[in-house]
């Protein structure tokens, strides 16, 4: 197979071979119900118990506070929806540039009678404070959630600072936390005393599977099962569990953790060294001024469509995104850009490189020559269409 | 590690190897996310649109008609809620001896201002025609769902027939398909010619893998998603999807419809001759007088718990279940067994063996000689207690 440089971790990463080896016996011979009473199944809940454990360690959590779920769209509908069915209808704020799964679960509770606060950001993507101490004032949301790190641009906000505004205030507060874990360091425990009581986990996102995912809840929080049925994770979340993916997470978490702070100063390097090269071609950066994930970095040339470059870096062998990897049927620019003022011309540019642990300097090299190639290949076509 | 016989394919099913090696380039080097416009996320498209195809064809559907989702619980809460956010509230009605996915859902749609009523069963499980006939004329609920067949007994409804009279009453008809698939001939082409607007599938009860299913939906049926977010399978069902799974699905579901009858006829033989060893041994037979699943066999010792036996025969290398494995945390006897009219005292004793594929003969043989002993074993504790 074709395997262009993969530079598009925050869409998706690889799954780690060790927690591949970890999920095959659970594809194989291991194959039990975790709710059947014998041997089989008893099998399956010992593994979900330990990987439960291992999330739980690794964000700094109890075991009893991890709700399985799906993926990171289910957990973040979970709490919006499963949170606001057990209040009466109210204020509930969520930042402009959350995750569509934040944002349109917000938007369907509208039509449950809900008023929605869309909290704004400044130019660097960072949560506008005046517009959050507004909201919180003088409207006193419900429901407050605001992500972490943001997958396109990777600033990362203050949630324990935000989180303790907002419990002030009287709500409760939710944190995307999906692409924060396993790049920055994140412990529930820390958030919880700041006020943070539900955070949402995804193991595709740090080396684990597809397929699982993680309300971390603190249990004062009432919450309606999105997914109602035979009563698992605690009535919070029913169906069949997806055992094996269970256990990548539970071993994905644990090496996202280990050494966090070699990976970061790594990907960090190769990221300065890759933002560095791309301001020499003159190319806009998004959130720079803000504090990023290490590995994120969002650009867009003024005179070059995003889409296209991505497809010209495509063929070229490189793997890299032209905005959130979120729905491909999507032609809008970025709503991310767009709340942080940036001109829709400039925001159809946009191009994100996201890295991983297995990215090297050579490629980050490679990469600039190749982009410089496609640039001036793409400015000849543009010349000669003129 | 210690295998003991497995008797217990209504709750999960072995993943069939080609099954497996289907999934595993996906879980190694082609890891991409599907809505990524690169050549890693085109290949991941690539295979979920196969996978599409192989679903379809198998239970006889439009691509566009399925909708893939995580398992059968969230297939069936996606349907009944779904349908339901887009109806003003009314009557819904559900069969007594639904998965308790489909009644919890209908149960919190009671909070949500709609009337639920729980269709009655005859005494070996089948939907009590007068009880049906009233609803749909007196009642006129604007949805209804009646699984195709049960988990517990295995007892088959005239589904077709069914969605006729409620699509003739007006109502939007769904079924739980998802322990029929594979055991007997399931067209949803046919269905839906009969008024059956939605289906539910899951893959890990045809030897596929959990984390994967669908909800074969008519695309005249309006639906709110359940998870909301990028807009994925038609923005019917957000979230990064589990390729992996996906394509494990459709192979599962090719293999499940290739040679049923072979397969249908040598469970049924299996099946019969358990029977026949456990009415010779004096037992109650649940559903026996109904068209069953060719699989399942349910029965009860009216002198011996079901929880016990499981585990004495868990012992002795044979994994059966004491009813429905979906929650263990639930101690009540079986709903079903209770809407049949059966004694809690006798309910108690409720047994499930469920065949598969690998099951032979001489197990079964094995069985049966170990169940004697079983029964002659607890017997004697009895007797020695008293």
């Amino acid at each position: 197979m074709f395997a262009p440089v993969y530079l598009d971790h925050n869409a998706t990463t690889p799954l780690t071979p060790v927690v591949l080896d970890a999920m095959l016996p659970w594809l194989s011979q291991q194959f039990g119900n975790a709710s059947s009473r014998h041997e089989y199944g008893r099998a399956a809940r010992r593994a979900i118990d330990e990987a439960r454990n291992r999330v739980a360690v690794a964000v700094g959590a109890h075991p009893t506070e991890i709700v399985f779920a799906s993926g990171g769209s289910e957990a973040n509908n979970l709490f919006i929806k499963g949170a606001a069915a057990c209040l009466k209808p109210g204020l509930l704020a969520v930042s402009a540039i959350e995750h569509p799964c934040v944002i349109k679960s917000a938007e369907q509770l509208v039509r449950r009678g809900w008023r929605l606060h869309k909290v704004a950001v400044d130019a660097d993507g960072r949560i506008d404070a005046d517009d959050y101490q507004n909201v919180l004032r003088q409207q006193v949301p419900k429901l407050v959630s605001i992500m972490l790190a943001n997958n396109e641009t990777g600033v990362v906000q203050d949630v324990a600072a935000l989180a303790a505004q907002a419990r002030s205030a009287g709500a409760c507060f939710h944190t995307d936390a999906v692409q924060a874990v396993g790049k920055i360091a994140v412990d529930f425990r820390t958030l919880n005393a700041a006020g943070v009581q539900a955070m949402t986990l995804s193991a595709h996102k740090i080396g684990g599977p597809k397929g699982a995912a993680a309300l971390v809840l603190d249990k004062r929080v009432d919450l309606e099962p999105l997914i109602a049925g035979g009563g698992h994770e605690r009535g919070l979340r029913s169906g069949t569990e997806n055992v094996a993916a269970i256990v990548g997470f539970g071993v994905a978490c644990e090496l996202a953790v280990r050494d966090l702070a070699g990976t970061t100063a790594r990907l960090n390097a190769l990221r300065n060294r890759l933002e560095q090269g791309l301001s020499a071609m003159g190319a806009a950066l998004f959130g720079a001024a803000a504090e990023r994930l290490p590995n994120t970095l969002y650009f867009a040339f003024a005179d070059i469509d995003g889409e296209t470059l991505v497809g010209v870096l495509d063929r070229a062998g490189y793997a890299v995104a032209s905005g959130a990897a979120c729905s491909s049927a999507n032609p809008e620019p970025s709503h991310v850009l767009g709340a942080m003022g940036v001109a829709p011309e400039l925001a159809r540019g946009a191009v994100r490189v996201s890295l991983g642990a297995a990215n090297t300097a050579e490629q980050i090299e490679d990469f600039l020559l190749t982009l410089q190639d496609a640039l001036a290949k793409l400015r000849r076509l543009t010349a000669i269409a003129i």
